[in-house]
Protein backbone atom coordinates (compact mmCIF):
# COMPACT_ATOMS: atom_id res chain seq x y z
CA UNK A 1 0.00 0.00 0.00
CA UNK A 2 1.33 3.47 -0.54
CA UNK A 3 0.42 6.49 1.31
CA UNK A 4 1.45 10.14 -0.07
CA UNK A 5 1.62 12.97 2.65
CA UNK A 6 1.38 16.28 0.81
CA UNK A 7 2.82 18.92 3.41
CA UNK A 8 2.55 22.70 2.95
CA UNK A 9 3.27 25.84 4.68
CA UNK A 10 0.28 27.20 6.23
CA UNK A 11 -1.37 30.41 4.63
CA UNK A 12 0.58 33.53 5.92
CA UNK A 13 3.38 31.51 6.56
CA UNK A 14 7.00 33.48 5.06
CA UNK A 15 8.25 31.11 2.62
CA UNK A 16 11.59 31.95 1.87
CA UNK A 17 12.29 29.05 -1.17
CA UNK A 18 9.23 30.10 -2.86
CA UNK A 19 10.37 33.60 -2.60
CA UNK A 20 14.03 32.52 -3.93
CA UNK A 21 11.74 30.75 -6.82
CA UNK A 22 10.00 33.53 -7.46
CA UNK A 23 12.83 35.71 -8.00
CA UNK A 24 14.98 33.68 -9.80
CA UNK A 25 12.15 33.13 -12.59
CA UNK A 26 12.05 37.22 -13.04
CA UNK A 27 15.92 37.07 -12.96
CA UNK A 28 15.54 34.30 -15.54
CA UNK A 29 13.25 36.65 -18.17
CA UNK A 30 9.82 34.71 -17.07
CA UNK A 31 8.00 37.55 -15.97
CA UNK A 32 4.08 37.22 -14.93
CA UNK A 33 5.14 34.57 -11.59
CA UNK A 34 3.42 36.23 -9.15
CA UNK A 35 4.23 34.35 -6.28
CA UNK A 36 6.02 30.80 -5.86
CA UNK A 37 4.98 28.05 -2.54
CA UNK A 38 7.56 25.60 -2.38
CA UNK A 39 6.21 22.33 0.13
CA UNK A 40 7.03 18.76 0.31
CA UNK A 41 5.62 15.37 -0.59
CA UNK A 42 6.78 12.15 1.11
CA UNK A 43 5.62 8.58 -0.21
CA UNK A 44 5.30 6.04 2.12
CA UNK A 45 5.53 2.39 1.07
CA UNK A 46 3.75 0.47 3.68
CA UNK A 47 2.60 -3.15 3.97
CA UNK A 48 -0.99 -4.00 2.84
CA UNK A 49 -4.20 -3.65 5.40
CA UNK A 50 -6.57 -2.20 6.13
CA UNK A 51 -7.15 1.31 4.75
CA UNK A 52 -8.85 3.34 7.62
CA UNK A 53 -5.70 2.04 9.90
CA UNK A 54 -3.67 3.01 7.50
CA UNK A 55 -4.64 6.25 7.60
CA UNK A 56 -4.52 6.79 11.63
CA UNK A 57 -0.94 5.12 11.68
CA UNK A 58 -0.01 8.01 8.71
CA UNK A 59 -1.69 10.67 11.05
CA UNK A 60 0.26 9.85 13.80
CA UNK A 61 3.77 9.67 11.61
CA UNK A 62 2.86 13.10 10.80
CA UNK A 63 2.28 13.74 14.14
CA UNK A 64 5.31 12.26 15.80
CA UNK A 65 8.22 12.97 12.80
CA UNK A 66 6.85 14.21 9.02
CA UNK A 67 4.77 17.82 9.55
CA UNK A 68 5.87 20.43 11.63
CA UNK A 69 1.94 21.53 12.71
CA UNK A 70 3.07 24.75 13.98
CA UNK A 71 3.82 26.26 10.45
CA UNK A 72 2.52 23.26 7.79
CA UNK A 73 -0.68 21.65 7.14
CA UNK A 74 -1.09 17.86 5.41
CA UNK A 75 -3.66 15.85 3.84
CA UNK A 76 -2.63 11.77 3.08
CA UNK A 77 -3.73 10.09 -0.11
CA UNK A 78 -4.01 6.26 0.01
CA UNK A 79 -3.13 4.00 -2.40
CA UNK A 80 -3.42 0.49 -3.06
CA UNK B 1 -3.70 30.92 -13.14
CA UNK B 2 -2.18 28.11 -10.83
CA UNK B 3 0.77 25.32 -11.66
CA UNK B 4 1.60 22.94 -9.64
CA UNK B 5 4.70 21.42 -10.03
CA UNK B 6 5.44 17.13 -9.00
CA UNK B 7 9.28 16.75 -8.52
CA UNK B 8 10.63 13.52 -7.50
CA UNK B 9 13.89 11.59 -8.14
CA UNK B 10 14.28 9.41 -10.44
CA UNK B 11 13.63 5.76 -9.84
CA UNK B 12 17.23 4.22 -8.99
CA UNK B 13 18.02 7.64 -7.52
CA UNK B 14 19.53 7.25 -3.92
CA UNK B 15 17.22 9.19 -1.65
CA UNK B 16 19.08 9.87 1.38
CA UNK B 17 16.19 11.64 2.95
CA UNK B 18 13.55 9.22 2.01
CA UNK B 19 16.08 6.91 3.74
CA UNK B 20 16.61 8.89 6.83
CA UNK B 21 12.45 8.85 7.50
CA UNK B 22 12.22 5.62 7.31
CA UNK B 23 14.67 4.97 9.49
CA UNK B 24 13.05 7.59 12.48
CA UNK B 25 10.20 5.73 11.45
CA UNK B 26 11.07 2.78 12.81
CA UNK B 27 13.19 4.11 15.54
CA UNK B 28 9.28 5.73 16.39
CA UNK B 29 8.16 2.00 16.54
CA UNK B 30 6.20 2.22 12.83
CA UNK B 31 7.13 -1.05 11.67
CA UNK B 32 5.76 -2.21 8.39
CA UNK B 33 7.43 0.78 6.81
CA UNK B 34 8.92 -0.97 3.55
CA UNK B 35 10.54 2.27 1.98
CA UNK B 36 10.23 6.22 1.92
CA UNK B 37 11.10 9.10 -0.99
CA UNK B 38 10.78 12.70 -0.57
CA UNK B 39 9.96 14.64 -3.48
CA UNK B 40 8.87 18.51 -3.83
CA UNK B 41 5.54 20.31 -4.96
CA UNK B 42 6.48 24.01 -6.52
CA UNK B 43 3.08 25.92 -6.30
CA UNK B 44 3.73 28.77 -9.28
CA UNK B 45 1.01 31.64 -9.33
CA UNK B 46 0.71 33.19 -12.70
CA UNK B 47 -0.92 35.22 -14.73
CA UNK B 48 -4.31 33.97 -16.35
CA UNK B 49 -3.26 33.15 -20.20
CA UNK B 50 -3.70 30.35 -22.55
CA UNK B 51 -3.29 27.00 -20.79
CA UNK B 52 -0.72 25.42 -23.82
CA UNK B 53 1.25 28.78 -23.61
CA UNK B 54 1.43 27.97 -19.83
CA UNK B 55 1.96 24.42 -19.74
CA UNK B 56 4.94 25.18 -22.26
CA UNK B 57 6.67 28.45 -20.59
CA UNK B 58 6.12 26.14 -16.76
CA UNK B 59 8.20 23.24 -18.98
CA UNK B 60 10.69 25.89 -19.39
CA UNK B 61 11.42 27.11 -15.95
CA UNK B 62 11.61 23.49 -15.38
CA UNK B 63 14.23 22.75 -18.05
CA UNK B 64 15.99 25.95 -16.55
CA UNK B 65 15.59 26.61 -12.87
CA UNK B 66 13.25 24.25 -10.98
CA UNK B 67 13.84 20.56 -12.13
CA UNK B 68 17.50 18.76 -12.16
CA UNK B 69 16.88 16.20 -15.36
CA UNK B 70 19.80 14.74 -14.19
CA UNK B 71 18.01 12.86 -11.00
CA UNK B 72 14.98 14.40 -11.15
CA UNK B 73 11.60 13.69 -12.92
CA UNK B 74 8.52 15.99 -13.09
CA UNK B 75 4.63 16.91 -14.19
CA UNK B 76 2.64 19.84 -14.22
CA UNK B 77 -0.85 20.33 -13.21
CA UNK B 78 -2.89 23.70 -14.33
CA UNK B 79 -5.33 25.17 -12.65
CA UNK B 80 -7.82 27.82 -13.49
Amino acid sequence: MKARVHVTLKSGVLDPQGKAIAQALQALGFDGVKDARQGKVIELDLEDGDTSAAQARVDEMCRQLLVNSVIETYRVELEG
